[in-house]
């Protein structure tokens, strides 16, 4: 049998048995944005990490060694900021071609000190050593919560209302300029490129979401919008209706996608890697939520659908109809 | 500047500035077998990770789908056992190159798990991802422990006894048949082959070291006697004289070193990749420790040397000279 029959997510299902030797102090296992395990009474650990190796998550000639380290870093600070914890360390596993230089090295950990001072966070660890060819970064965060007020994936209800905590789409157009091996060449692109490259982590946000006692489920953007908001679906056990016009874009992907004949709606859907936060929140409560998310931010809390209970994935165009949205994330093995 | 010319530790140095921003609970950043940061009033969590790249770290013909698995977790734990914590939960990152095949990985997972059951320990999370050419397994283990009880490296006193918890050499002996590309021909050079390939973490004895009270530092032997024991020695800031006859050898490791004209000895201090530990401890209280140690084990904790006021790494040889001991541990940028 071969890696390509069973995909990314089939050979996750085929590793996850008889993993969890010791439950007791388990909260969260494989199938989260991140790991939770309690640590005495009220305290628990939030863990995440992700694998970058070259040629498969970055192109080493298309960005700079401070966009990579800082990129590395901000994906697992993306995935605490999901689960509404506070990130506190970070471990930094590299496996270093022999020819690269120093300076490239010491950018790549320039741009994750500049964005762990940011959040406060530390690099506390983590191993060096070498690789035959591919530079290979192995980025584990781990964050602390109370834990009441952790967010999962795999508990939206029936008639929560979807939010998103900022613009969707901006990262893929971003990664055309790297795939086309073009330069930006405005203001706009160059805005576009550096959400691909520089995305923020979004966990104030997170954590305001935790703290307010009504969002129900949070996932962050990673493989897109469709893909990542069927994870909350599929694991909730029910299906959702996006509003079109209600998905949010910038005015640059909007004139991005004019000047190319792109869709911009198809980019915010199916684009990823925008690691912003999607949420599922109490309906009666939503008012009040998207009311003082602007005011602790200054800036729209997106309300872009809602949670049903029949187990389809909807789009309401904007003429009215309807029309299935269907999954388009990455899968490493497909 | 390249690489070559500051090394591994050099480039370890190069990269630790900067890199805790909020020290408030971090006990153990960079620089001893694990992280340590605290949870709470008492509890404190241990973290560390180990990457493992093919053609660096193993070779994939050589071994065993699950003679890998297993190993790429007991070092993890090998490291949590020098600090005298209890290992709890595992994370593994995974980049698997297309070709792959799934019987090979699920025999990796299958070692991994069948280590983890022995230990009580939970494979709660990770991230599987594709690769070019190399097969790529970063394991993170984390612990816990009582503030109080942890083993550190850096505090090695003058005076202490030396000891260590189990035989040395026999890993280097049993890497010999994979750079040979030799089969071991009977059960003796089977042994040695399996202290290579399928290592025990001291889970166990490092709990007895930490629990005694009398222990001072750890370390465990990945690097080889000679390259730790100097860790210990330079970050506590003494020296140390090693008793030649009294480094403890297999009588397969003598056997074999015998047939082949290599020195057991040198395999001992230089070989690296044994995972036992080795600990130094009040001298007074010694000799009970190493009672109380075989009443609990039935085995022999190793009463190997001393540690000296002297910043000098010296061997007593059973002539009743004294030689200079020099650092022969792997340095993966030289």
């Amino acid at each position: 049998m071969n890696l390509k029959d069973i995909g990314e997510f089939g050979f996750i299902k085929r590793i996850t048995p008889d993993s969890v030797n010791n439950p007791v102090n388990v909260m969260r296992a494989i199938g989260d944005d991140a790991a939770v395990f309690a640590i005495g009474k009220n305290e628990c650990v939030v863990l995440t990490t992700d694998l970058l190796v070259e040629r498969v998550h970055f192109i080493k000639e298309a960005v700079t060694g401070y966009q990579l380290g800082y990129k590395s870093l901000a994906v697992n600070l993306s995935d605490i900021a999901a689960m509404g914890a506070i990130p506190q360390h970070a471990f930094v596993s590299i496996g270093i071609p022999k020819e690269t230089s120093i300076e490239y090295l010491d950018e790549i950990y320039r741009g994750m000190k500049d964005l762990a001072k940011q959040y406060n966070v530390n690099i506390l660890g983590g191993d060096t050593t070498s690789s035959i060819v591919d530079l290979i970064i192995n980025v584990v965060v781990t964050g602390v919560a109370k834990k009441k007020s952790l967010l999962y994936r795999n508990t939206a209800k029936e008639g929560d209302v979807i939010f998103c905590t900022g613009l969707l789409g901006d990262s893929k157009a971003g990664l055309d300029f790297i795939l086309k091996s073009e330069q930006p060449k405005n203001v706009q692109e160059k805005r576009l490129f550096e959400a691909h490259c520089l995305p923020r982590p979004h966990i104030e946000e997170g954590l305001f979401l935790a703290n307010s006692g009504v969002v129900h489920s949070c996932i962050d953007i990673s493989d897109g919008l469709s893909s990542d908001l069927m994870h909350i679906a599929e694991e909730s056990n029910v299906g959702f209706i996006l509003q079109e016009d209600a998905i949010p874009v910038s005015p640059d992907l909007l004139h991005y996608c004019k000047e190319h004949g792109y869709s911009a709606i198809e980019y915010a859907l199916a684009g990823g890697e925008d690691y912003v936060l999607v949420c599922t929140a109490d309906a009666k409560k939503a008012t009040k939520l998207e009311n003082d998310f602007y005011k602790t931010f200054k800036r729209t809390l997106y309300r872009i659908g809602t949670i049903t209970k029949e187990k389809k994935y909807l789009m309401k165009r904007n003429d009215g109809t309807f029309s299935d949205i269907k999954p388009k994330g990455w899968d490493h093995f497909a």
